[in-house]
């Protein structure tokens, strides 16, 4: 069953793997006549290129897209775009051990019981390279929704135990600092405490908040495909990711109603909300106020500490893995949130455009 | 763009309002030749029935299920199953007032925003009712699984302050107790705490966590069908459910690898894993162990204390909820969450059927 | 596999057999705002129930449709509507012969060969009941495609060797004779045609033509959701199609390029087309001229005269069918062909509404 | 709406234009394990290049296969499956100048009318080249069908007036014969009908007949997903198809009953049938003898002669095309017919393993 294909009417497929010749998708549906080229894409994928920091893993990969199709004259055609980027330091050598055995916390075993063997290089399928078509597809997305005036960010909130201040959000550190928290303090807190990580074989996770502005009211649906289902889906379908929140997500169990309820207020001729527990969604429909999300990402399983695992042969065995691996996975993986979020919301906004017979009748007059 | 359905390969279709004449699902693509009659059905509905206990709405309805089509004989003809419950106890009088104002919390606002107008009766389609169909169809999906020795468990983890106790577990008290609490003294105490809550006119939210045992390994897929992304997005499109987390969940974000990760052994001839800090999922597909989901709820947003908001005239004004409403949401909708978890690990174990060239191969030899 | 769902945007999923409960239909994805009541669907249902003429099956059921969800206050709500249709007229006895043996031209074969058994009665799921949920969903496309001008008009161009002749055209005839023909000199022949079948124990086949007026330029794909490619699927999903031609479809195969192409004039400053052998679809999409369709339909396979077969035990027989029968499906096939195009180009109509940016900025301006 | 993707549970998205970058496919849901290389699927490709013949364009593409990513030690992985042509005859000048008119029979217009503009360059989307995806994917899918002992096999039944006579059946001269006739005759007749029509500044259409053999009783749907509706749809999507049909197709029509009906004979201890009229469907299943399709194809729309138009400031015109172009298309059009049927019965196959609960039995014991 296909299982790389997301969205309804704007679709991506991504492909590839770790260590094969590239890796790319293909967006199916996007609307034409949006002015479009390389230079909207290229600054996503290098977002999440490895190699920039002391806290991604050394490989180097220039990661460069090139766009095959759908684009002429400098606008989509309406017809699919294809996107490649080409593997330039795969080492496979490096992975010609764990082809015998099953890395805990990886796929390996599970790739092996699903699909009978396995592409053991760098994951396969299974790597974090996967996200890079998922990115590049994002970055089409976020292009068209600012001419929407919709905007989608998303930030480091937390490392292990070291969480970002809300009072010192400072937007601009998103990119610069190497955690991806928009918040200088923090993000040197984080540092040191990945360096205590790495100095004992260690790894750690974290949590990636995304915020989404101007996303118009009634947007998403009532029951399946509700937009928080299909953003929690996006998010969740990202590897390393075991838990998603909607607003108060989480801490709204335990609050009572009354302490829950978003009440509804005029201002300036328009409804708006008092309060944002909700975070932008009521019944599955977008209510107009800011999207929130959280991504609850696990410490990266690549470690370099002994581990207790079994071998092909059915044999209990001792491991220790080496290689190049980031000590989180939480800075590489904001571009990815933020890519998934725009698709869905791009999405979404396709999808409602003939969810009423008055928005019909101004396409068809 | 059809919102109702969910589902790849065993997909189904709901449809109903909480006042319309009545509820129903279509299941299409049950495997023929499944022994299925209406008391396999019934059992689910009578769980999300209201007007048992003290703590759910007094509105009663029998809720019986009518199969109308895709049984043969006793057994399902692989042809699509039709159900449906009508609606008996309609107080469309009730629901009048709320037509012209948006309730705090609830999806009024946001669908007259979509659609342009609402069924305001009863929340319409965005009321709990509309989760009959997907009981219904639950109950199809656990039937099938049973086939292949596959247990989905749903139970309330806790209730507003009050959480179970796992080393009280008692299975039957799922059943039996009014929050469906498998721990009598927890939900003795839950009770109690949602006396305080109506007294207070007011509301409480809370977790329902999910277990599913026997569930082979390599089920799911690598990218965005992954099995925990499916979940997710079948436990969020239960309305009021704000989070959702797999195996250890947000806590994974903040431990380190060496801590979250399940070391593999051999036991009895085969792999399995020394802990379940993933919650049965690696890389998206199964790892042969128990799969654990959790789902947050927020605090049921119909309360009867005063509450602000604004009218379809534009005007600030505050209101006071009348009718028959759940002071928690929580128990009503572990049977829902169970339902969505049947649907989706049965629609993952039909897609898994041609993953590999051997599967066929047993099939077509 | 879920094979009962039929649209991508709007989309519809019959349910039911020809002796069950009762037969219906799902529609998913219906716009909003449209008005719509069972006076709009019962004519359509009308005009294909037995038992009105003598060249029909003398079997007579009520047909009354049922709208149980997705309208309120006489308008479409832009949730699921979900239409039935109680069976009244079960005769079960008449068919439990056929239980046993494979009756040649019918799917009683092939439906034990696919799902290991199969609902005997009156062709089960392979009945010509089932096109009671596509009528009733097609009658709803019809409502919808009738806000925007677009009309789609069906009738018996042929039956065995009788044509009709396109200078008597009168549209009236349609609804009034028992052939659906819109000519009343060809019906009349065709009548004593059909009566000459009968007197043989024999059955004849024909040819059914759709004509859809209206339908804007630009609606369709370019590659696999082609328009022709669509209403070629939806046609050929009809029982007893097995053959389907758009414009001078099979003809166009010995014309020479100077024959076939259609010049471009301009005509009140519009551009249209000098000729229509295209069928109103070029390269997929609507060129803006009438859409014209025909679909070929099989003699009726039940036939009273001995034919050879198989039983389940493996044995050549002979056998007599007996029961009622239609001696041509045509003519109640006619507002079937009509509801399967109403119900493609609807659909197309929808996904047609995101292609280009500029829509989409008239929606969300 | 995405309208590149064909396939449920097979699913490949094409993309590319004539005279963009390059052209390929994603093949997602291919089993795991079958082992496949890119001398499966060049010949395929070798197939439909242009300029092998006189009667095909001049233009030369060498339309060589990459492979990129779902592939592993020389067997699928599970992972989809990535494959790209590069363009490297492109001569945009010979296009500029039909960038300011619509000509006759193409798609021009209609991209247009639908997305606003176009890519003008040798069709852009609307090319033939498109079909150098589906191509590759079809053979992929053949490779796999042939796991099954499943083999398809297209070629020319005529061109013009000329057609081949079954009685000189010869399957080899279909990959050496410019028309792909397997009737060295016939093909030399219709060769000199080529030349007339070349002489003539004209084109010529033609017929391309399809046989499945080895297909399984038990393929397909009884619904919408009928396995002829599918063949229907893959064949009728594919540029210059006017009319399908299966089995005696619109012959059928003009048949009485006990003409039509295929009697079922016991043979060998097997059910099979005396004949074929139905073309091995009945009831939109497979009924395990052969699978007899016809596409008919309309004569090339590019020829010499002059034609009337209209160009884009909206005035009647007098055009003369230049170019290199085929004067029948009909040759290169066989493999896209095979690959298609191809890839409609593999995804037919893999929708079927589920079927019935015997079969998941098998898979999950």
């Amino acid at each position: 069953m296909a299982g790389s294909k997301f969205g309804n009417i704007l679709q991506i497929t991504t492909w590839g793997e770790s260590h094969g010749a590239a890796l790319g998708v293909v967006i199916d549906g996007c609307p034409a006549g949006l002015t479009l080229n390389s230079s909207d894409i290229q600054p996503y994928l290098d977002r999440r290129k490895p190699g920039r920091t002391k806290i991604s893993t050394p490989r180097r990969e220039a990661d460069e897209v090139e766009i095959l199709s759908g684009i002429f004259e400098g606008r989509t055609t309406g017809t699919p775009i294809s996107m490649l980027v080409r593997n330039t330091s795969q080492h496979s050598a490096d992975y010609s051990e764990i082809a015998g055995y099953y890395r805990p916390g990886h796929a390996d075993y599970t790739f092996d019981e699903k699909f009978g063997f396995r592409d053991y290089r760098g994951g396969g399928r299974s790597s974090g390279r996967e996200t890079i078509g998922r990115v590049a597809a994002g970055a089409v997305a976020a292009r068209l929704l600012s001419e929407f005036h919709i905007c989608v960010t998303a930030y480091t909130k937390s490392i292990g135990p070291v969480s970002i201040d809300m009072s010192h959000f400072d937007r601009d550190a998103i990119l610069t600092t190497p955690t991806c928290m928009p918040d200088l303090q923090a993000s040197a807190q984080a540092e040191q405490y990945l360096a205590d990580c790495m100095a004992a074989y260690d790894s750690a996770g974290g949590v990636i908040e995304c915020v989404i502005d101007g996303v118009p009211a009634g947007l998403g649906d009532p029951v399946f495909e509700k937009l928080d289902a299909n953003l929690s889906k996006a998010l969740m379908s990202i590897g390393a990711v075991k838990a998603v929140e909607i607003g108060d997500g989480t801490e709204a169990a335990s609050l009572r109603g009354s302490q829950n309820n978003d009440a509804f207020r005029m201002k300036g001729g328009k409804v708006v909300k008092a309060t944002n527990h909700a975070g932008g969604i009521l019944g599955g429909i977008s209510d107009g106020s800011r999207i929130i999300l959280r991504a609850y990402v696990k410490p990266t399983p690549s470690i370099f500490s002994p581990q207790q695992t079994v071998n092909q042969a059915g044999e209990d065995i001792e491991i220790s893995i080496k290689g190049r691996h980031d000590p989180v996975i939480v800075p590489r993986a904001v571009v990815v949130v933020e890519a998934m979020s725009a698709l869905t919301i791009a999405d979404a906004l396709l999808m409602n455009a003939g969810a009423k017979l008055e928005n019909l009748k101004k396409i068809y007059p």
